[in-house]
């Protein structure tokens, strides 16, 4: 299979390499890269297989991350008006080989416009799958005979319409395995079936066409079991199985049966009459004592970088570095279904297109980002980050009751939101600045369920009937966030606290804990790289302090604290291949030391892992000193999602959020320099039984 | 001591009584009391002592929530339009005896305009305090030569600027004690001493005088131990102590020494041009299918009842029962530091009336309160409650990867907020109601650290440096919300599922876990009356069902499930006062069975409680049935707070936040019926560098 050609103009364009950008100032390091760059590269690669006939399939062509030796002090240079020199500016692009799926990395210098180095991945990996290949594959067996023969088997005619979703293989054994695509099959409504919209994930067909990737051809039709417990692993479908689990269920409006919409819901207006309190340079941003930079990864989608408060370092880089959404039905060929969101499909290639008014409410600012096609050309993504400010009402407030006079604050956040469909399923991501120095990333998920089928009136352990033949599969969503601290300056510890209770003294003479109310805190560092798990009934708290720079006021470092819900890590048994690729699900924290390009929680190469591809752990073998070094913090959290009914067709929000707050990082509440909230300013109107004056006629 | 004579007009008012408000419509069995059902009240009560002397000092005037076993039936036939005939309105009165501290409980029936009961409370109990007695009492004790002595002590002349600030007296002992409160004195700075919004937090002093409520005497000044662990509870303050330990705080702006306001901060305005989507009639709310009543208590404050979400029972009582403080420092005297804010302070007293445009953003509805004062006298609360809607982002989305076309619901909540000023400190509730059925309740804790005296330099294993001779201890806000269920009709039972790894198979015969990815789900009833503990190892979801009512596509039962964070339960050593007393901080979620005013997840008399005054673990001590029964569900969440520099001397708020969600409530999604978002109706703006078209002139 080869990559699909979208438009092949542009691999014959041959321009100058421009190293300036936006009107003509100095690209910055962190920079995305340009589109004279993006084509140098592809030109470059395309020039190492002119004589061997292999066209690159593409997979990531980006801007290399300055080597963090040479990136930190440009950075400090940078930000003390001294005018720095460029740093080099390299791409780095993986692409295959389309009959071999063969991994090619390679890395191009820009200003020599030369191949720096060019590597074929040893071992059995598989980079990220790609849009176009989805599309391709999804129309194409449908004609392969052993799909046909499983219709067949099913009763169905021929001109069924049917609908097949690409879905990742996933994770089947500890060996190494041919380069697999399943596919998740359904009915369409037969009216909708011409619709686009039509959803089809009522109808889950009990069959599971998987794909050679290389050849495009069905190897095999695997059947699911569709019974309950008593039906155990005992096949239960039969010819007519599908017709007789059929209901319809459509989402959109325009298709949904009696589609009665709620009436009521009165407009919500944001206005910013005197513009937002952000300013944009680039891919630079401050607001309220923030500056920081974006920037857009094929992998990654959005990234942060060198974010300061106050002209203080507070984080070099922040980034969700990779989720795992593994099944828990252990009925094959479902128990493969393990997706690895960020390595397997990538935030880059899923991203939405956001859109005005729509997506985002208020003054919106977007940013766009870009993307390698497979055949080389540059995707201009438009408006994959939206960036709001947000009312978050009260920030803070004390009223002395002697004189009544209140002091309020209002709580202001700046938001850049992305997300990202992966197949049924979407993810919201949502970084939230506040003026106190914390900043909060937060995951909304939402969309389609993945689902299975099931015989129409059993039920099962393993999930929730959501509609008639429809079974919602328990799952979870672990996410990984990584967070690299340069809290106040470089050298950095991470350590959590117990609130612990201390023991009841019965004796006179001991006097320290006379009435049993007492409780010290416990200090615990994460001395060497490794993982520690989170204890609420400790009120375990980790911080990420630097050693270095003292509090003048506690007398302890200065520091940021991390605010995180403790979650179930990874349900899959410790001895399953499916716990083995997901090494960072296994601990709610993870520490490293800081490498270069050591950024993937559940390694660099997840799709169809078996635990040979590393990950966070592996990051952490050699337990290496994390004690005022430069060290990386991985955060895990997710959602176990035992679905509700209320979750289909769509899926109302379930939102979750970590943060990263100051903790004794100032000398003093650093929000008392906000204004006080008014009225003059806000502009509230009074309603009395639901009229507003503005309403009233 | 007598209650504070505010204005004595009142109390010589005789009128008719009226049962008959809100412009001639009659009274909804769940309205709060009257004006004229108030002053009957107080007017039988004083005839009650007509030939005794004894002046009440009234702590609670209110209606008394008719029983249940008659409200449901009449809340019934009142939502099928049956025009119910009114209920008995009866109104409960505690007040105590001045000279003696005995507390009287009074119904009067209202109707009859008679006492129907009156009982002297046995046992060695306390009532709430109340701002009249505080502001009293504050002024007084500067005066008392035990007082007079300790400021000579510390070699404080005269006339230095002194604030002392009340306190609950805590919990000292399992032995009843006489009636005391404490108070926490602090120097004023010479510099903002007579402006009456001086900040006086910044200079705690090392003594705390104990005041002999029914005298008003102080009867002994206690000695702060100020030193460090290694001078444990050896006293390390001397004459001088106070000066050394100087340094000046302000947060009010005009106060600040060198405030500079942070600058750019753009107004944001919300609109509702055609008004909001929720009517209002009288203390009845209708907003998105959502129907429900508020009504206003003197302890409780913000109550929400008869919840119904599209015509369906959800909630029959929502409330925030109490909560509990207390501080982890043991030596003595401040050991004793415990509040339980809505028994000994009451949520009623202490609530802010809220301003426009301040506290509230948007399209604001108020609501009032009411309060019996001291001395009989009916106090009008303006503004207690503000409700306003609030866009939260995203609430669905999903995009047809093949068509591209999005379908984005946005996420309306209904907010009702009340935020109470329990002297230093600030608490903000809210309760959020969404589209899909669930509801919220969070709280933002802000305001002042309740601080302690540090010598200068010192560090403490008990809390955080926050300011020159500021000990910011650590302690805990535990928070009970009483749930009191009706899940589309009456019978419900509480149930928590755990999601549990299986057994990895090893033999091919066994067949249930061949790959070792599956999981189950397994349900705990609890069928008795008792506690149990959230575990987030296990995922443990707890939700409340209606055994009688099946959902018809998943086969359970019609449920909601409880989301809460598995915050740190209680500190204090279990063999403590301090742990007997705060009964529902033991456990995360307890069910008992509903029976009429059991409301109080702390005992109804928590000020100065020893534990023998109840609470829900007393509630379910006879460990009754809770299957299919009228049950009650509360709910212990909190934060461990171990101060930051941050948090002074105003604190950022902390957010916690629970939510009741339906789950297998309804039979498919349920907001698929709001309009999409569209750019028509939420006219957002796009902004680029920080400039909205709006703002480019």
């Amino acid at each position: 299979m080869a990559p699909t050609a979208v438009d092949n103009s542009s691999a014959a364009v041959s321009q100058p390499i421009v190293t300036k950008q936006v009107s003509g100032t100095q690209l910055h390091p962190l920079d995305d890269i340009t589109t004279a760059e993006h084509h140098l590269a592809v030109q470059l690669i395309r020039a190492e297989h002119k004589n061997d006939g292999i066209e690159p399939w593409f997979k990531t062509v980006q801007r290399q991350e300055p080597r963090k030796a040479v990136l930190l002090p440009w950075l400090d240079a940078y930000h003390a008006g001294k005018n720095p020199a460029p740093l080099p500016r390299k791409v780095e692009a993986i692409y295959i080989e389309p009959k071999t799926a063969k991994i090619h990395e390679v890395l191009v210098d820009v200003a020599s416009e030369k191949v720096e180095s060019h590597t074929i991945v040893e071992g059995n990996h598989r980079t990220n799958l790609d849009i176009s290949q989805l599309v391709a594959l999804e129309e194409s067996i449908l004609t392969e005979p052993l799909v046909k023969q499983a219709l067949a088997e099913l009763g169905l005619p021929e001109d069924t319409p049917i609908a097949s979703d690409p879905w990742i293989y996933g994770a089947d054994s500890f060996e190494d395995q041919p380069y697999f695509m399943q596919f998740l099959m359904y009915l369409k409504s037969p009216r909708c079936a011409l619709d686009g919209d039509n959803f089809h994930y009522s109808w889950p067909l009990p069959f599971v066409p998987v794909v050679d990737v290389i050849s495009g051809k069905v190897t095999q039709v695997d059947w699911c079991f569709t019974g309950d417990s008593a039906d155990g692993m005992v096949h239960t479908w039969k010819e007519g199985w599908a017709k007789a689990n059929m209901e319809e269920r459509e989402y959109m409006p325009h298709l949904q049966a009696d589609f009665k919409p709620r009436e009521g819901l009165k407009p919500l207006i944001v206005q910013q009459p005197e513009g937002p309190s952000f300013t944009v340079k680039g891919k630079a941003v401050e607001w309220q004592g923030w500056k920081f930079r974006i920037a857009w990864t094929a992998r990654e989608g959005l990234t942060l970088h060198d974010l300061r408060f106050k002209d203080r370092s507070v984080f070099h880089r922040l980034s969700m570095s990779e989720m795992t959404v593994p099944y828990g039905d252990p009925r094959p060929p479902l128990h493969r279904k393990q997706a690895f969101d960020v390595g397997d499909a990538s935030c880059g290639f899923t991203a939405n297109s956001l859109s005005l008014g729509c997506d985002c409410l208020g003054a919106i600012h977007y940013f766009d980002g870009q993307l390698a096609l497979p055949n080389g050309e540059l995707l201009q993504q438009q408006n994959v980050v939206c960036m709001h400010e947000v009312d978050d009402g009260l920030g803070m407030k004390h009223t002395n009751y002697r004189t009544n006079n209140p002091y309020v604050v209002r709580r202001r956040t700046l938001v850049l939101q992305t997300i990202i469909t992966v197949d049924n399923y979407e993810y919201i991501f949502l970084w939230h600045f506040d003026q106190t120095g914390a900043i909060s990333f937060e995951v909304r998920a939402t969309g389609v369920l993945s689902v299975s089928p099931i015989d129409a009136g059993k039920t099962s352990p393993y999930g929730n009937i959501v509609s008639r033949g429809v079974l919602g599969t328990n799952h979870q969503h672990i996410f990984s966030v990584r967070v690299d601290p340069r809290i106040d300056g470089d050298g950095n510890t991470v350590h959590y606290e117990d609130s612990v209770t201390m023991p009841f003294d019965t004796e006179e003479d001991k006097l320290v804990n006379p009435h049993g109310v007492g409780y010290t805190v416990e200090k615990t560092v994460l001395a060497n790289e490794g993982g520690a798990n989170l204890d609420p009934s400790k009120n375990r708290t980790f911080k990420i302090t630097n050693p270095n720079k003292i509090n003048a006021i506690s007398k302890k470092p200065i520091g940021y604290k991390l605010h995180m819900p403790a979650t179930q890590l990874l349900l899959a048994h410790p001895k399953s291949v499916a716990y083995a690729r997901a090494e960072f699900a296994r601990q709610h924290v993870w520490v490293t030391k800081y490498r270069d390009d050591e950024l993937w929680a559940g390694g660099k190469w997840t799709n169809q892992s078996n635990g040979k591809q590393g990950g966070v752990a592996t990051y952490a073998r050699n337990k290496e000193s994390t004690v005022n070094e430069d060290v990386v913090m991985w955060c895990t959290f997710g959602l176990t999602h035992n679905p509700r009914v209320e979750d289909f067709p769509v899926m109302p929000i379930e939102s979750l959020m970590m943060s990263l707050k100051p903790n004794d990082f100032w000398e003093t509440c650093p929000i008392l320099d906000i204004p006080t909230s008014t009225q003059a300013a806000n502009k509230s109107v009074l309603v009395s039984n639901g009229e507003s004056c503005c309403s009233k006629k």
